[in-house]
């Protein structure tokens, strides 16, 4: 146990955290969990889903980051109280308005000053270029650009690799993984909106309620009626 | 005044931050201002100084961010009270223990988030390449490489650019230009240990010292006594 290679796992508590929790496990890293805490309406409910998961995963190395700037910048559905949650709609190619500017890159520079210091020399982060709601800094272009910034910006001898074991999947062939893998949906979160039962309706209720209808099976999270 | 491009200075409150303002002022940008308490030891001063150099500039728009976790992370003798302030060692080649992993990345992508809502298309940092304590995140190749993951990781209508008017000059030159420039070096702070009377031991300290000695210029701040 003591020479296994360290890897930082991105854990929102939403499910692609969650498979990609997986895919560093099975890939033999000994795991330490960063989850952030960006203002979003459903924090209580995402924190308790990272904490189910590092449980899970028997991942002791946990760090919980606020990060309130994202907030106070605002700009977003997901922090800024005066922007409402828009109902989704999987056709439009638009930018939805739950795009916080920049996310992933401040998510992973926050992973990388931790890896720096932990020894760490790999981060997952659950991101999907094609399944996602179309915000830029989820595309395999945007990571390859940031893992130069990662090998210029650290010491000679840091060695940190960026993964994103799901970039290429859809959200019903992660769900497929998972299940294959094992991985623990219900104690995951995706609603946007709502911290107690899911409201079915925002972006991205209807990416995982499609997934999972797609593939004909129950998603064991609690929805509002009629989902 | 309404028309006027955007642009966000990072003032940390030091010299090379308020050089920088500087250049965004003579550049014609309407300025926005971005400082970071990171938890370094000498924060209280540090803002007082970012506060002044705005007055100074009749910048309006100001955030200050709290960014806590580069002291949770640790890893620096500048956030972390367990690891001790070494005298400067000039002629070193090693990377000292003030160094804050990745730091740069996480001030910039705080602020290219912040750009990306604002609407400013500069971003205007004092980092030095030749004449840096040796971080790593202070060299072009590093901005280089960082201002691909802002193009790739933001929307596409979004031009953010990443400016670094002073990256090629020594300690000295800066201090020589801003004194041409009109800086108010009075409201700047370098010193990593006190926010009293400057210690005139530590890397900072020593590097500001040198500069003004070069020049023969008095430094108007505080120092403890023989410095």
């Amino acid at each position: 146990m003591k020479n296994k290679k360290k890897a930082i796992v991105l854990i929102s508590g939403g499910m692609d955290s969650a498979v990609c929790s997986a895919y560093a496990k099975k890939d033999g890293y000994q795991l330490a969990a960063l989850h952030l805490n960006y203002g979003q309406k459903t924090e209580s409910k995402e924190l308790k889903c990272f904490e189910n998961l590092c449980d899970f995963y028997s991942i002791k190395d946990r760090l919980v980051v606020d990060v309130d700037f994202l907030s106070q910048i605002g700009g977003s559905s997901l922090t800024d109280k005066k922007i409402d949650i828009s109902d989704a709609d999987l056709e439009s190619n638009e930018i939805p308005s739950s795009y916080v500017p920049f996310r992933n890159a401040n998510i992973l520079t926050i992973a990388v000053s931790w890896a720096e210091v932990l020894g760490a020399e790999a981060i997952y982060i659950g991101a999907m270029e094609e399944d996602s709601s179309g915000y830029p800094d989820t595309r395999k272009i945007f990571f390859k650009a940031f893992q130069k910034a990662v090998n210029t910006g650290t010491k000679p001898e840091t060695n940190i690799e960026i993964k994103t074991p799901i970039i290429d999947l859809s959200k019903k062939e992660i769900i497929k993984v998972g299940k294959n893998m094992g991985v623990p949906f219900q104690h995951t979160w995706s609603c946007y909106k709502s911290s107690g039962k899911a409201c079915g309706k925002c972006d991205s209720c209807a990416l995982r309620l499609r997934g999972f209808q797609q593939l004909g099976i129950k998603d064991l999270i609690d929805y509002e009626d009629g989902f």
